[in-house]
Formats: C-alpha cells, sequence, structure tokens
C-alpha cells in the first residue's frame, strides 16, 4: 500500500490527523522540494526520508523526475514498506496525484489519497480574502494560468468568467505573471482590479502584497518575495478588513 | 477572540491538527447542521456545543440564522469565553466565512480562520477523480450554481470554460442538478460528458455515483443517495481505474 498525501501549505499545524498519523508510521517518505522541515521531522525516526523535489540545475527533466518516482514507489511496495508519497498542499489540485495513482494501480499496488489543504485556499483564509461571497459569487476559478497547459481558447473563456466577477486563484504563476497581466489587460479588464498576492503561506516569512492589474508586476519586482507565491484576483480579492461593510 | 474553523468533509482524522487542538480548547462550539457527531464528541467536555445550522421547517431564514450566529460570537466573545466557529468544509469555500469576519472585525473582536478540506477536493483524492491534470486541465472551477448567486451571464462563462475541457466541481447542486444539466446540454455539451457524484464524502456511508450528463439526473432519482452531494463534471472526472492510460 502506498499512501499519496497533501502536506498543505506549510504550516505542520496544517496537516490532517489522517496524514500526520501516516507520516509517524511510514517506513520511507519521498517528499517534495515544499515540503518544510518542519513536517518532516514529526516522521518517525526509522523512516527513510527521500527527497525527490527538484534541485535547481539538477538537469533532471519532470517527466524523467516522475519516472525515477514511480519506480522509488513501487519498489518499496513490493519490498513491502509502507510508502508515504507526501506533496506539498493537495495531491490533485496541480499536484500529479493523478499520474502517480494511474501508475500505481496500473501495478496493481493498493494506494490511498489523503487530502491536503491547498494553498490558495488557505491564503484566503488566512489573509480573510473573499474567494467566494453570498450574492457575490457562486463559482472560483484555480488555475496555473500555464501557457503549455492552457489553449488558447481556453484562456479566453477563462477571461470571459472572470469578467462576470468569479474571482482567480493563480498557482504557480509568479513566472508568467507579466504575460497573463498583460493578456487580462488587453482582453479589456481594469486596471484597478486587486490582485493580492500572498508569499509562503502559512509558513514563517508569510508576505501578503496587494496591488491591482496595473501595479502587481512592479510590487513583485521591487519586493522580490520569497517563494512560493498564490495569486488571487477579483473585485473583492483584498482582505476583508479594507472592504467597505456590505450592509 | 473568535475562531472560524472547517470541519473539512465529515471524517474527523481530516481534521486539520489545528482546527482540533482549537476544538479541544475552545469553551463555546458553534456548529453547522453538516458538522459530524464523531468531530463534535471531540470538543473539551467543558464546551457548550449550540447547534447553529438549518434545521428542516424551523421557519428561520438565512438573514436571520447569520445575525442569531452573530450576536452568538460576539456575546461569548465579550464574555471571554472562546468561541469556535465550526464550518463543514472550508469557511471561505461556499461557507460563509467572509460575512462572519467581516462582522467581527466591524465589532472590534480579534478573529482567526483555520482552512478545511473542502468537500470537492476530499471527493477527487478518496475516489481517485482527476480534477487537474498535467497537460490536460490546468484549471478547475468550483461552483455553487445557484441562480440567486449566478447571473446568466456567468453561467454562460462558465459553460464556455467548461467546453475548453476545464472540470466543474459542484456543491450543494442536488436541488438545481436537472436545471444545470439541462442548460449545459442546451448549451451543445456531449449528452456523453463524465458526472461523477460523490455523497456524503468521507463519512459512513459515503457513495460514488457515476453517470453522464444525460444520464445523471435519473441516476440521482433512482438512488436517493444521502446528502449532501458533490458533482465533479468533465471530460476525465471519472476515478483513474475506469480510465485508458496514458502511456
Amino acid at each position: 500500500m502506498v499512501t499519496i498525501a497533501g502536506a498543505g501549505p506549510g504550516d505542520p499545524e496544517l496537516l490532517t490527523v489522517k496524514a500526520l498519523r501516516r507520516l509517524q508510521q511510514a517506513g520511507a517518505v519521498l517528499y517534495d522540494s515544499l515540503v518544510s522541515d518542519e513536517i518532516l521531522v514529526l516522521a518517525s525516526e526509522a523512516a527513510e526520508l527521500v527527497h525527490v523535489g527538484k534541485r535547481c540545475g539538477d538537469g533532471v527533466d519532470q517527466t524523467e523526475r516522475q519516472q525515477m518516482i514511480n519506480a522509488l514507489m513501487l519498489d518499496y511496495a513490493r519490498r513491502g514498506v509502507h510508502c508515504m508519497r507526501l506533496k506539498a498542499g493537495d495531491p490533485f489540485v496541480f499536484g500529479r496525484g493523478v499520474e502517480e495513482v494511474r501508475f500505481l494501480k496500473e501495478h496493481g499496488v493498493p494506494v490511498e489519497v489523503i487530502p491536503g489543504i491547498t494553498a490558495g485556499i488557505a491564503a484566503a483564509d488566512l489573509l480573510h480574502i473573499p474567494i467566494t461571497e453570498r450574492y457575490r459569487s457562486s463559482s472560483v476559478v484555480f488555475s496555473t494560468g500555464h501557457a503549455s497547459d492552457c489553449s488558447l481558447d481556453e484562456f479566453d473563456a477563462l477571461i470571459a468568467l472572470l469578467k462576470e466577477g468569479t474571482p482567480l486563484v493563480l498557482y504557480m504563476g509568479l513566472k508568467n505573471l507579466e504575460r497573463i497581466v498583460e493578456r487580462l489587460l488587453a482582453s479589456g479588464f481594469s486596471p484597478a482590479l486587486p490582485v493580492s498576492a500572498v508569499a509562503r503561506v502559512s509558513m514563517p516569512g508569510q508576505q501578503l502584497l496587494t496591488g491591482t492589474l496595473e501595479t502587481i508586476c512592479g510590487i513583485m519586482y521591487a519586493e522580490l518575495p520569497s517563494t512560493p507565491v498564490v495569486f488571487l484576483m477579483g473585485e473583492h480579492a483584498v482582505p476583508v478588513s479594507s472592504l467597505p461593510t456590505t450592509s
């Protein structure tokens, strides 16, 4: 049996009780770069801790890395070692959990998936930033905005939805921010559309930067926040305290 | 200080460590109808447990109920009792956490919000249903599809995005399912679009019903699953084991 679990946004207290219990039991923990030391320290002392995340300049491409992780999980499973695959956030929200579940099932290995708190929702909660609200927004979009995964038509449809007032929670958007902002502005969005950027959600050094579609890129260049950063865009996507009252 | 916390989808093991700790400390717990007994039993024995959720036929409207909850939180805060407002799922994902945070801030009461696992993501994880996948979907929409909160233009924009392959996770959709399905079919969606319905996510009696846009309403009428139900719609929104392999 392999456990694929979300570690949440970083604060060990935002692990689920179930993920914590599995972490204390697992014989091997395969963890990503974004899983914090404060979380890894909770693993059993006997556990093998294996870093399988990206390392700057290691020259391994995503597909190779995934094959390596798959092979490791399979190897542990065949040796009867309870392997925990620990991912930042939630495994099924831009976490490639699907690929690993599919691989394990194809190889006859039983797999359980334990949800984790995803960074975009944690950012909204911890900074009190509305992403849904009665009478205001009945939908919310989570997106990476990655060009490789997102066709132009899809992006246009996304923009149409945002124009109707649906907030956008953007993951891994730092690298593509300028391009995304340019496309939104070119589509007729108000330069005054509020954007909140939350760096290192729930972790030491958590930082909130607020701006608008017009100012956010400049703010990011000036402040150079630590990664990861999640962006919340929308008419009401600013912390509650700065909003006018509705009553 | 008031703590507004997400209880997750129902399984007490899917509470975060932080929410569990607060639950064991709080002097009063104001909980919604969907918070399970298995979770409430974890509260301190000394805590006052107050049910503030909807009761069938109690004749209290949503606005009145919210005012009553707000008044209760304020009263506990003023008496120096640590009050925990415990909501199913996550407080900021269709949970009205925003309204309560705003009210408390307006009244000068410090408030913390603790994220919870939201039912739509838990359903994806627990049933192995892809809602995002590399090279396939870089966005996912969470929506209530409630007519009261969703304009026709917004719904049209939502449909355009779904047509581009973005999965839809539909909350509280049982009552509106027929109307929503009709609108999707009228918009030219394939009747064969996969739909997974997950009832009582993570709780005893959890049930997965799979169908298509054409069959899902009939399936719901025939099976009459227990509530709550979350729907996952999309080209790949079926459990991984039934999908063809990608390799």
